[in-house]
């Protein structure tokens, strides 16, 4: 089974190399960030998605953003470490993941004595051990979610919350290939997750690399699908669940949540820990970003709507935990009611 | 106001005169069927659609098909007829109307004595009583259901029932218009209602021609509107409605319902009486047609998913009576429970 790898180093070290999420699934380009403004320019345009690989990109770019300054002063690379930062870390609002990884890198920064040279190797290595752990979290996401799943299980999934979106073989999708390593038979259906289409477009094709079948819907079908007896678990990733378990994700994810409660279909959310965002109390605190109009006018740059029409387009919608059957960590199997107002204590 | 006609005969009689909604928004391009082709191609191409004007387009088009037969024989002429009205009705199989309203046509010509000529006449006469009759049930739907809106309103809608899909004001919009004809200030919004996009192509289109606001959303985003409190009646039309008050019309109608009951909104649905279907007990009853892949797999021809990928694509799903709050007719607004076992008298 062939999973691809999101986000790595170049092999010079030198810049971060993404698959350019945009051109997917006609074309797997590759693209090489080595400034700050081909790491923003990438995240908020897309190239990068999915919350943890944002964070690890964030992360990983700011290193190499500074890398120009190894022969700065220490007080000036700070200086523009901070600025960088703020930069990378305002791109997009929602996910946590993104400040997270860049607090962790100015954290490390700060804790680091030395000259600048110094500084750069220890972010280089706090940006790896990002990285690092997020490919063992997926990992332990996938352990403990392919407990749900039983042989011939039918997964209905929403957006891309896999290879693609982070570190390693995902989220939401990380129980479905350990299972299928395990040799379980699981088939998926994704809603293809309009305005972006990254069911249609991402997972749709990362699946499909991996030789796993998979069925695409629109987002309005899934209820029909369901009706139909089609699926036994939907299983979506998030951009940041709350301290009481309310869980943001991908706009479309509380409608399905909604349907799923009605026809007794479990919902279960699979995120990382460092999704768990314990200073939101509620999913009412969390802020949600609303985008441009013409991804919802326009599809790849057609017009699909009177080109003036007034749009809404969040990116995000809040699931309330009472319609959340499970939450899958890389920690295990949570099951209401929630409590992650702690942080739990780094794994490592 | 502005309400375009959508199906009407070619000022010389000898063709029907339709918008060709695949061009929409884009471009208001006219279209005249003068053969059983053409008119078999556009219900096809759904360069027509909505289930009245579906069943307009056809019994005007079986009329015109057979002019050429005008002098022919009245056994000829009759044999053509059915071949003609076999032909168009397995068009599309799931509404109502076009087969009701072929019906009509061969039962005029059958009751109808005389030449090809008379006969002819008479079944031209009879389409035209459908389209006219067709208007004057929109108009009818309209003032019921405007009661139901009160000033300031906020109605979502999804798909198109609009006057694109009928001869008339529409049957969902219905209300719409003739709230807004009265002076009430009402606000629209459209699930964009992918695959075929008839929400944001043709919705957005003919209300903002109207001067009504009209906002667009995707079809997962719903449920976000109404949790944020943005809406105040789902207004939908129907394809086929079983004797029991099921309700067949374009997927994610039911999605949509299950979501406006989990908040409380109110769920409409808006039909002329030729919706009915007493023949059909339950929604279990009803076929629902399944169309190509490439309609999911592609937006307006350009790739959004893997080519080939498997595709779960049904026109239409079933809302379920329990989950709809009223029926608007042409006779007036029904409550559950719903019982369409007998075909109301014929209202002129």
């Amino acid at each position: 089974m062939e999973i691809i790898q999101a986000v790595r180093w170049t092999d010079d070290g030198s810049g971060v190399r993404i698959i350019d999420q945009r051109l997917l699934p006609e074309r797997c380009a590759i693209c090489e960030l080595r400034t700050l403004d081909d790491v923003i320019d990438a995240i908020r345009t897309l190239a990068v998605r999915g919350a943890p690989a944002i964070g690890i990109a964030g992360a990983m770019g700011l290193v190499v953003s500074l890398m120009p300054y190894a022969s700065a002063d220490r007080a000036a690379l700070v200086a523009k470490a901070h600025a960088a930062a703020d930069a990378i870390r305002t791109t997009r609002p929602t996910a946590v993941n993104l400040p997270w990884a860049i607090g962790r890198i100015l954290g490390r920064l700060e804790n680091t004595p030395g000259d600048a040279r110094a500084v750069l190797d220890a972010i280089r290595e706090e940006a790896t051990a990002i990285l690092d752990e997020d490919r063992a979290m997926c990992r332990r996401i996938g352990e403990h979610g392919t407990t749900l799943l039983r042989d011939g299980a039918r997964v209905l999934t929403h957006c891309n919350a896999g290879a693609l979106a982070t570190g390693g073989i995902g989220t939401a999708l990380a129980p479905v290939y350990v299972a299928v390593e395990r040799g379980l038979h699981v088939e998926v259906y994704v809603d293809e997750t309009r305005p972006m289409l990254q069911g249609s477009r991402l997972t749709a094709w990362e699946l499909g690399r991996a030789g796993i079948p998979v069925t695409v819907l629109t987002d309005g079908m899934a209820a029909s699908l369901m009706r139909g007896g089609h699926v036994d678990l939907c299983l979506v990733g998030a951009d940041r669940i709350a301290a009481n378990g309310d869980v943001a994700n991908k706009i479309g994810t509380y409608g399905l949540a909604i349907v799923a409660r009605h026809h007794d279909v479990p919902f279960v959310v699979a995120a990382p820990t460092s999704t768990l965002d314990p200073e939101t109390p509620t999913g009412f605190d969390i802020a949600i970003e609303q985008r441009s109009a013409d991804e919802v006018r326009r599809v790849e740059g057609m017009l699909t709507a009177p080109a003036t029409v007034c749009v809404y387009n969040p990116a995000f919608d809040v699931t309330p935990a009472a319609l959340v059957s499970a939450i899958v960590t890389d920690r295990g199997v949570r099951r209401p009611p929630y409590d992650f107002r702690a942080r739990p204590a780094s794994e490592h």
